[in-house]
């Protein structure tokens, strides 16, 4: 088969490997249907994430249809199409059993996390993929789910909705601020609506992508390069700040900037993929009553997200701007690294 | 009437003071019975809090009999016996309403949050005191409560609980570490067995206080001083860490080991008073799934500890190790002010 | 002043009586702006409610601006326009501080529950009333809330939010079921928006009304008169029934019919007032794992609702079908009185 | 193997019939080493239970040591001791997914619950058993935990704990009543510390019981018989009622007494079987702000109550008044169907 391989820092190839195998009684193999590239995607190319090797296969989205079952395997069936989720989960272990996907104990010893795709093994970015844990880390796609809404569903939206909206505790009457309007940033700032917030101000310092969360539902915008953001954002609160700041960009100084927007008894929910610590005023902090969080996506709302996708109630689709084939994978990778220039948010590739 | 005045750092008197007198129709003024010292009575003493002028009379805790009352209050009476709660709130802002006492919004314009008294007003260490707000803010003793332990109820049972046990959302079969056996870190151990934990791990440097924390309920301890202080207390785990890791000292260095020792999926709660930043390591937690709160006191739970006190469920008596009368607040201050000395927990001034 | 006076059963004026004034500290004297009928001045009127001694000044929702404020008022003044709760509550007994502002212990000692205007106390369809712990029980209305939309707020929006959704734990992506399209159903439904379910199903015996709640909000209408209603529920969900079901008529045989239609860990929310006792099929349900709800709006939300509104994120002023002036208080029972004839919802009084 | 058949109404046999096989890869062959007997099994063999065919090995509590495992299992091994809980589930089905395992969507098409052991398929009263679903279903018995302890996890300490404190919503501080001193009943007893209420209430008509109940953590008891039994209750209370109501009788006068101690803002947990319909005062209860559940274990807890067995923060050793061989099995069944006779609580069969 044809898969997009790592092969060490700065280079990739759309070639020829071997076809992935069952290796364990409940792994399926699927052909893919659909893939896209992530953010992490480039890191890894980049060579930030030393622990990859050099032959990797990448993605860790998809959507596809199962050719073979291991033989523990009692729900899925050969020719349901599904939708992979990021993250891989036995769903027995007592951390699967909170929901915690993400910090599955791993009973197979593959890797300390449940993010593993494109990163510990395999990955999407392929024609056929080995999943393990298959039963409990793919959804079928329901009727009426176009590849374009249904890729969304292996990570954006379950990130944004889970460790955004969901850890960030968003409730009816809310101002939310989400900083930073990219991928996860768009997903934060639409799936916060189910939860009825009052207000959802975009925070970025692009006012292009400024336009496109107004789009995909903020309320109000906010350019932080401004020199007086702050007081613009108060300025939409009663005075005291706003009850839930979302960070998605990963850098200190975003996570900083939500610290000083949130009111007392609110909340910071971390989304941004750190690579430094970050300097954490808790001198200013103790006394406010605030709480923050961090966490990697356990898609345990995947299936449920997926339900308000078929049923339209959230527009999946507005984050596919642009389309390939699979033998044009190449180009995808150019425009997505480049998505400022081409205007670009995510790419179905398909 | 006498009272213990601050007169600038490092110096403090028991001296005649004018008495109080009801400024607004929401006020009482409350004869004290019983008062005691906090460790913040010891920090302004020293000139920390630079907002606290000479001539302030110190204090935040205490229990009284009203004496007189405002036009206004129609739910307490002359000769009521109280607990004064250590924070002032109106109980009809938004943040009251809520149960955010501790950041009130202030209506009468006398500070920025609902600690005042013995900070931006006079305080409890005194024969009377004038009680703001004293509807939402008092609490009838009842029955069968002793002084020594409604002294209790004013500040340290509450701290411990709400922003404690509380605020890290100790669940029944959790594993609890608390960093710091002082009194708001015992009072945390104590509070925890309210949500069945399966281990309660206290951890401090010194032998002595570990060996109270065993006897307030702690069911393990480890010296934070052994250089494998950190594998002690995951082998009390399942190696993943602890569900629930409560600062209660109020540097970075517990602040930090909390971060160190809690489980993916586990809660930090920061109930120290900092007076420095801290370097919170983001690139390696953004990936955790925990939550890390902060805050001040609420009392929004003291009448509900009252009833257990009441019923002998919590044995707030154990944090009283001196006893003084009113004019001897002096040798109070000495003994309090060197704690370690005198085994000293609580003092008890009546 | 006018006002309008239950005679007696059968029998109502608009009539000249004796100005309110002030009776307690916390009490205002409001001069109201606005009010409207609700279902529950028709069944006093009947003699229904035999509590209600005739010369009773009926109504317990409005709009007005406040005249006089008692010498414990702090923060309100005369001049303030404002939403009059339905429910009077001190905000300081052990149930106003759960938010259980419908059992108030009251204090004052005027009645058993929160609900008094109208009913134990004169209400609010008057030229002036005496609300007493005004502080606790009036809303300031913010600029640009219209009255149409604010009188929404005194009693029908916080009551199918609170004791329909709330109580019901909608939440996003669940399928909602609302039995009853009168006011307190619409709310319901439009409300249930503010949790994102994929599907709001109304169910009602009369096409007109079931046509109006698809434009409140349902995605869904079933009407109960048909043979097969209940199969129709059940074939727009996945087989197993509704996620919550929420009763808002009244009567025994709805209140069952949503017993038959949640699923198993499905909740069962009742908002009808009954008259009578219901046969509960416990010997089915005991092993269902649903719950079933019951309440009077505490209008804990009342502040946070009317924030949305004036964000235009929720369309009270679809509620008001007619306006009539206060002098023509007795057209408006008229037509409100014969809701099905007039196609009326609610009126509007000012 | 020997096993307890059950032959039709009023007959059952200890006898030899053919050993279980693996059915489906998810299954596992445990060779029984303890069991005991419940009052399900004593309905079922008085004719009870119609779905019930002669034939059937009864039974739904036990411990074994596992002698087989199916192709699809990789987290449990031949030789493992584990505590097989009463439920079967999938782990993955939309219902599983929430914890939902007693309505778990039965994948294998066995039966339409999660409770089908002694009922629709074999039970674990007998030498073997097959466990289906396994990976999800049993729970390997830790160091230092006997089978009196841990014979208690199969249903009785998670039946009290998930139906009645949990879906009770018990809190620190509360007063909980529990009426029925049986094994549920003092189930709900000893779990309800986990949530640290104030005071534990045993209701029954049997002092013999209240007495055990006392022993098993109840602060009062009330005899139901006393004419004044209501009145007693309330005198425990506020005078408002209880916080938390717990049925663990099944039977509707039992279920009323529940609705008429509760308090408003109260809850009413049932956990008792029941075989009629009961008469629900709605035209009292419609304003009260109750809810009211009901619900079959999930065993979700399972793990967490076992961590707290082992940890010795629950005696559950408490409940096993009486032990027998497997050959005695009959005589165990002549105790436990006389239990009062006996003053037999729970009997352990190994």
């Amino acid at each position: 088969m044809k898969a997009l391989v790592y092969k060490g820092p700065g280079q990739k190839s759309w070639e020829e490997v071997p076809n992935p195998v069952l290796k364990a009684p409940t792994d399926v193999i699927v052909k893919m249907v659909a893939t896209t590239i992530c953010g992490t995607d480039l890191h890894i190319l980049k060579g930030d994430v030393p622990e990859v090797s050099a032959g990797r296969i990448l993605g860790h989205e998809g959507i596809g249809v199962i050719t073979e079952i291991g033989e523990g395997v009692t729900q899925l069936a050969v020719g349901d199409k599904v939708i992979l989720a990021c993250v891989s989960s036995c769903g027995r272990c007592s951390n699967c059993r909170k929901g915690l996907y993400s910090h599955c104990e791993d009973p197979e010893g593959i890797a300390g996390i449940g993010w593993i795709f494109g990163y510990m093994i395999d990955g999407t970015q392929a024609e056929y993929v080995r999943v393990p844990f298959a039963e409990n880390s793919v959804y079928k796609v329901p009727e009426g789910v176009t590849d374009a809404e249904g890729i969304l569903l292996s990570d954006i939206l379950p990130t944004g909705f889970e460790i955004g909206v969901q850890y960030g505790h968003v409730a009816p009457g809310d101002v939310v601020a989400v900083i930073g309007s990219g991928p996860v940033g768009l997903s934060a700032v639409m799936t916060a609506r189910l939860y009825g917030p009052s207000k959802i101000i975009a925070i970025d310092l692009d006012d292009a992508r400024l336009k496109r969360a107004a789009d995909f539902g903020a309320t109000n915008t906010v350019n932080s390069g401004d020199a007086d953001w702050k007081e613009q954002v108060l300025a939409l609160t009663d005075g005291q700040g706003v009850d839930v700041a979302i960070e998605a960009v990963g850098i200190p100084n975003t996570f900083t900037m939500c610290t000083q927007i949130v009111r007392p008894g609110g909340h910071v929910a971390n989304v941004g993929v750190h690579g430094k610590s970050v300097d954490l005023a808790l001198n200013e902090l103790w006394i406010k009553n605030i709480d923050i969080s961090t966490g990697l996506v356990n898609t345990n709302t995947l299936g449920m997200l997926l339900k308000l996708v078929a049923e339209h109630k959230l527009p999946a689709e507005k984050f596919v701007t642009h389309e390939f084939g699979f033998d044009q994978v190449l180009d995808a990778y150019e425009v997505f690294g480049n998505a400022a220039q081409h205007d670009a948010l995510k790419v179905l590739i398909h």
